[in-house]
């Protein structure tokens, strides 16, 4: 089989299909049309062999997390999801794993209505890269730019599921007695918050995507907002798995600096506190208040539990290189 | 030294700014404006270790390189090149690598008005990609699908120069007499023809960039044209350094069926050939008329030599799998 027909027959028609789009795949690049008033996110994410994902992975579950890593980035800028461009090096042809690979990521582009319009396919060692496109009202983006002083701070769903199945897969975590099975499926099978995004357009101040920890991310928001953060870790929202995992002996820490979470964390005047409690019933997501922005200090995040400073025994965020 | 400070140190500034950028790197995602009028082209090409370049390879002519088939996929469109996303997968930092390496995409990027606005950094295998961006007048791209019966067909400067250097150092290809350092220059750092692309919005029916080789990339545009080719193998434009190869006992054969050579192929009706003599002469680069567009038939692509068929002694195109 030659590259023309890997490509041609798994990545040629994945994805929904947009009036907006002129040309798609099979020509030297794609054409889409911009409508008036909209402007362009755009984001790109690689997933790497034993660094994202392990050897054996499903393709179903790889192609699913691919697509979710990238719309969870649309979701942290507000941004409707529409193109995608899938950059693919594989060490070999197999076409039973690259047919089921390119039906989850043909369901989970269509499910979200991203066409995917173009790529590359190579040779060489497991590689995945996408590029996410979608629309945003002009000047309406959610930036890491905007939280005040003053601010109250969210995090949708729970957090530390995803690191705390790692935890168990790594054996850093003794796990006999968790309910591995459900805390995996927040580590393999994240859900992107595109509609959380997109219902946070002139609400968020600020808003990113948790996806090298809570902690981490938020001094992302910290420098770029110049701001600081207080943090009530008594007000986290932990799943039962996690909840169980505390009862048993563990604690807290992964919730607030393991990666791969996926959720929104975001700032929001206190004004629009009604507002947000209304698209959290709408949308059926739980939405919770973590603590509050303040002045910029000498501390981007500060932990309090019962008004105690609290210190991490883990350490902050996930990092790919530390030469 | 983490993952975000690479980020900051070697990819966060790379290019030309825009004022068409609203947010470049350091978000969830960047967001760009398209003028009214305008549409997108996008394409994505992934550079891989060992099979697109040799491991010992000069980073400097990587990024250049990286670019530059990049840059080839927006003039084989006739797009304004704009902007791009850099996706790094890099086994270890090492510093004065990347310096070299970002410092020749920042200089190439800057010399085509790129902008890099984002993108993500890894560990693992080395491998390179790059998604870019360009702007098109509306309705105007210059695909694969318009040629015609009866239409010219042009290539740009000559042809066969970097699969005549990949034969030498492959050693598939005596070169002891050759001007091999003359002959690198094509494969290693490639020049794409966006000035040409632009200049003929509204002249070529048809257009791509000769990566994979002028017969396999012909045949593409036969296919979606619905035509044949038949080409004058004599009149192929051949570098002197070619030339000499031909003297010293070599063949055509790499001119028309190497890749790497990223000059644009193109269809045009003859209304236009006094335009393109003229573009020709503005833009200093040589235009050969190499054939026409035929009626469909069971070749895609005819050769003759003296009105006499030509039969390749080499295969045609290149593939990357071949399974």
């Amino acid at each position: 089989m030659t590259e023309f027909s890997i490509i041609e027959r798994f990545c040629t028609n994945l994805g929904s299909t947009h009036g907006q789009t002129r040309l798609s795949v099979g020509d030297d690049a794609a054409v889409i049309a911009v409508p008036p008033g909209m402007e362009l996110a755009i984001s790109a994410d690689t997933m790497v062999e034993s660094v994202h994902f392990f050897p054996e992975i499903n393709p179903a579950l790889l192609g699913h997390k691919l697509l979710a890593v990238n719309l969870s980035d649309m979701a942290a800028m507000g941004a409707e999801p529409k193109w995608a461009t899938l950059a693919l090096t594989l060490p070999s042809v197999n076409e039973q794993w690259l047919g089921a690979f390119s039906s989850a990521v043909n369901n989970m582009a269509s499910n979200y209505n991203v066409q995917i319009i173009g790529g590359d396919t190579t040779q060489g060692p497991l590689n995945l890269c996408i590029n996410i496109i979608g629309l945003l009202p002009k000047g309406k983006a959610l930036t890491r730019a905007g939280a005040s002083s003053g601010d109250d701070l969210y995090v949708s769903n729970t957090l530390g599921d995803a690191a705390l199945a790692l935890g168990c897969i790594n054996g850093d975590v003794q796990h006999n007695d968790l309910n591995l099975e459900q805390l995996r499926i927040a580590f393999d099978a994240p859900v992107p918050q595109v509609a959380l995004g997109l219902g946070l357009l002139n609400i968020a101040s600020a808003c990113l995507d948790i996806s090298d920890g809570l902690i981490a991310d938020l001094g992302h928001i910290a420098k770029q907002s110049e701001v600081s953060f207080e943090i009530d870790i008594d007000q986290i929202p932990l799943s039962l798995e996690y909840q169980d995992y505390i009862v048993k002996g563990g604690n807290v820490d992964l919730a607030l600096s393991g990666g791969d979470d996926y959720q929104l964390a975001f700032t929001s005047s206190s004004d629009h506190r009604a507002e947000i409690q209304k698209l959290s019933q709408e949308l059926n997501i739980a939405i919770t208040n973590i603590g509050r922005v303040v002045k910029v200090n000498n501390k981007a995040v500060a932990l309090f539990s019962d008004d105690e400073p609290y210190v991490l025994k883990n350490k902050s965020g996930y990092e790919h290189f530390n030469g």
